[in-house]
């Protein structure tokens, strides 16, 4: 599915920026980045720093005139815009976007184009409606621009989740023994053991118990420990009455 | 809810880094930023530049000489940590920390800390243990290291849906008084009590301290006590202590 992805930039003028998307993109797994018209240089010291080791994503970067040429092979083009147009249009949160992705990637030759504009001015109408959806990025409504590497982030990191979500039809791996929980047998044998040794050290009194015990259960319940833990717990609690010169 | 969120920065040594940063955090509606023993300047061109507008967050920032003062008067703190680490930890994905939000940020003055290491190693080991649980944003197993300012980006954006969908929800209920969680401060005081108090029963070596103490922390991260339960365990501390005579 992630390979099914193209991130298309329009008219960036920053090649930092460049840099910042490949790495957010190869971060999540995404490789296909295309080009429309950028207005910088593409392989700068700038754009491969920021890339930190992304610097394949530039070289093989496709570079367009058009944003008809990047997205001529694309069954779905969404497109990055700030809330409110003239003309409305399918508006999706980025997580909407990213929960239509296993039904638009049914193939290996599917492609759905995520379209960014330019750093001061965004899309244009025209590029907006050549796109299905327009997605918007919640943002504070008093400072609503995001930097580019991080919008593309903030998709690639939805598209990453919704393929994840999609692999969870695999089995889960054995768990750690050691994070084996205990049984309720044993967790009660513990509370046997702290109640004893709290009457031992003089802190609880049955005679008046003042939900302590209930307390101390409600705590250690919550805490679910596992059998190293417990280990531990029932040593401290040995280890107290030992002390105590029982 | 948003007002509750405290990024913490640990030795960040890019300021454009920084700069970054408070612009995500300043698009998705987050104010609070902790620097933790900067290695570089705070206010150079380079982070107003990439702060882009969002620079007052530079400004407004609390710079600390540790996570430890970061921290101290928030009830939860969540760790951006790489997946597997020596000593297992209640791992989450960003989507699960945005998710309990709601419910950790109940009063004005709950503070919540995201906390972020260093652009070259991370969060040691120590300062993962000071956190009740671990974040980590799905990667690339290949490229797994994200820019720093691209990973707040991630989670103050899941904080951000998070936010947006409570405002369609119906209002929490008052918080009972005895339910109020602890604050880091006092946890860190409880595990300087324990370690003195295993040292006294001669439960603990810290000569060979065998992750003792940081399997116990995180059991009583998990616990996440609160101030009624606190009291018992310090009670318990104190009578431990003078049941063993000293």
């Amino acid at each position: 599915m992630l390979e099914c992805i193209r991130i298309v930039l329009i008219g960036t003028s920053h090649p930092g920026n460049i840099g910042g998307v490949a790495r957010a993109m190869h971060n999540m797994g995404l490789a296909d980045l295309a080009l429309v018209a950028p207005r910088c240089e593409i392989i700068t010291q700038d754009s491969i720093s920021r890339a930190s080791g992304a610097d394949h994503l530039l070289h093989q970067a496709s570079v367009h005139a058009t944003l008809e040429e990047a997205v001529t092979d694309c069954t779905l083009a969404v497109g990055a815009s700030a809330r409110s147009r003239t003309l409305p249009w399918p508006m999706l949160t980025p997580r909407e976007v990213a929960d239509r992705l296993p039904g638009e990637c049914q193939t290996p030759d599917s492609r759905v184009a995520l379209v960014f504009g330019r750093e001061d001015s965004g899309l244009t109408n025209a590029e907006l409606q050549r796109c299905h959806a327009h997605v918007h990025i919640p943002t504070n409504a008093d400072f609503s621009s995001l930097n580019l590497a991080a919008a593309v982030q903030v998709l690639a990191y939805e598209c990453r989740m919704a393929w994840l979500s999609q692999q969870d039809a695999a089995p889960a791996p054995d768990a750690d023994d050691e994070l084996a929980l205990v049984t309720h047998e044993e967790l009660e044998r513990y509370f046997e053991h702290l109640e004893r040794t709290l009457i031992t050290i003089e802190f609880h009194d049955p005679a008046q118990p003042r939900q302590l015990m209930a307390r101390l259960r409600r705590l250690y319940l919550r805490a679910r420990p596992e059998k190293m833990e417990m280990n531990i717990l029932r040593g401290i609690l040995s280890a107290t009455e030992k002390a105590a010169g029982k």
